[in-house]
């Protein structure tokens, strides 16, 4: 058991260290203005101009943090992992690895559609990921033994928060282009949502799971 | 118990994480020049054109390992977090993430007001938050048992030494840009006067307290 | 013993924070199309260029994920380490370091000849120092008590997975560049065999050895 | 003393971050050669233009990796750490952040004389200050009790065998550019000599020391 948390505690040190390369990376894609002037006035077109950059990298660092939030509130509900957890959580790291490329295709290029939708496009693989990575993470022989089976449940309902906003984003990308960042917004609202909808679910399934 | 401490070793982790990757990424903005000449003079005129660019690095890389170092003290205080330390500790290693951006600006634009500003207000903003996260995780359920109550105290007040000079020098960019970074020599100061007056109001208010 | 193993932990820990900014650094060579346009099609264009990079990416983090994931295994198989290790496993960390340039090489230049001979090599380096980082640490002092001999041989000789297939691929880059990267899909097919191998040649050996 | 324990792995964590990011972002100043062609020639002309680059990424991927050893080495000797540790640690630290500069600086600009003295000059500054934090550190409370006391001051000695070679090299950087780097090759041989140096000396002074 003891080697097993080790190995658990290795993997979840991978994983932090890619979302915290990741998430640290997004500001080496803002370019710095390099101008041959004092004149105040210069400096702040200049910074003006960075406004989609500076946007960009305050919604992804958002985003990878909660995604990150997310990580370290499940693999601490664990005490052992699945080997089927390994390759969707490093292709989930695949994803977040990607973000500082999607951000800065955004940025580089605001209100444009298709840096918008690939930009919805990374966050709903992601979301969609997570959402494996946990279903498969929170079973029954690898999850702490005191915590409340339907805590559980509604934790594993609780992953399609991120996706769900992230389609919805995806959707009115096509139609306003950089507006639809925006409803990344709801993604608290959606994370709650599916929580309670899970916990709600799982509390209606469990009497009758008690009787069989 | 055991969880919770590998919980906050975690985060304590992710954290660590961004604080090096920020302090290690700025060296990347200092652009290496390349001539097409073995000539020493022209190479020791290339460096010294860099003169800002180190002189950033160095600020900067002081000033987030001052940072670190304080988190470091903080949280080697703890033995638990409250889940209302994650979001303010996240906006904290974004201003964190920020500095390498920051710090370049002003280099690459030496003497100049707005970059002086941005520079000394995002000092200004890691101080605030840095103030926030230690003033909610240094609270009586999650500090160590052993730790002397005004102490602890201090230590919160301490936190108010950086943004305080901070605030200095970004009042002082306005008036003599580039020279308002001699005010952060002040920091270890204000830290040292901040601790001392948080120990002393403890201590006086610590009998009534004790009364009550 | 607890003081060999910290010493371990710390070594896996470099050696796992050398893999995961690899990975992650792999994204900053894919260079963000900057257009002065809106037209959905500028944009598909643009992207369908940077496709030989996406491709590089993603083979590029598949194939350090994988060493990553033989690393931890092998390590999780420890309680202790040879100082012999050391320098190898430094060596191979070289190669995972070197790897976003050989990636970047490749992609930049699609289907000429040199890169794809130059990523090929790469890879069979960091095969070859994987397979001598796991027979230098698979040894009995260091390997933990309670795991079978047979599968602790059979995973040394596993490790020969990955260098026959970037042999391969060395080779077919000569003949067919670009093409030959398909090759590494039989990544998991040649550690299976090697495995399998070594299993039948550790049971054959084991009745001998226990009989000398 | 578990508190100090978990405070020495965090502060040994950090630097372990440190080193590691700075050894993988070596990689990121070589340039990737992007030709319009795929003839073979080119492509060998354009990697033999890189030659500088590779070998000052090996180079200092050796000279990194070796000061991380000794760190590790060093680090696992300890209990406890004294706060004086801190900012030693932390200025050796941005010597090693500042290596990839240096680096580059050197490799753009091959057989240059003020480039190598800087090179040299940062490994001296390295390896004094390496100096420096083991000498702190390595004091009688913070120490394993279990180790022997002239280990323990042989491995003070120890640390002088990288700033000397790096003394040696910067000289000879004035003369022969570029050839200085050979002297580099003296490190193991220097850092033995002054492990034996230090051994024997603290074997004459022991009895002196037990009497007393």
């Amino acid at each position: 058991m003891s080697s097993n948390a080790s190995q658990l505690e290795r993997l979840t040190f991978f994983s932090d260290a890619v979302f915290a390369i990741a998430i640290t990376l997004l500001i080496i894609e803002v370019h710095v203005p390099h101008l041959e002037t004092r004149d105040d006035g210069a400096y702040l077109q200049a910074l003006q101009a960075l406004q989609p950059s500076f946007m960009g990298f305050a919604l992804s660092f958002l985003v990878i943090g909660a995604l990150w939030v997310a990580h370290h509130r499940v693999f601490g509900m664990l005490v052992d992992y699945s080997a089927s957890v390994m390759w969707p959580n490093m292709l989930l790291l695949m994803t977040v690895a990607f973000m500082p490329f999607a951000t800065a295709l955004m940025s580089s290029n605001p209100m444009a559609r298709v840096p918008e939708l690939v930009y919805a496009g990374t966050l709903l693989a992601a979301g969609l990921l997570q959402w494996r990575v946990f279903a498969v993470a929170l079973r029954p022989p690898f999850v702490r033994a005191d915590l409340a089976p339907d805590h559980v449940a509604a934790t594993r309902w609780r992953a399609l928060g991120l996706p769900a906003a992230a389609a919805l984003s995806l959707l009115a990308a096509w139609f306003a282009p950089g507006w639809n960042n925006l409803l990344l917004l709801t993604i608290p609202l959606f994370v709650r949502l599916f929580y309670a909808l899970g916990l709600r679910r799982t509390q209606r399934l469990q009497p009758v799971l008690a009787e069989s």
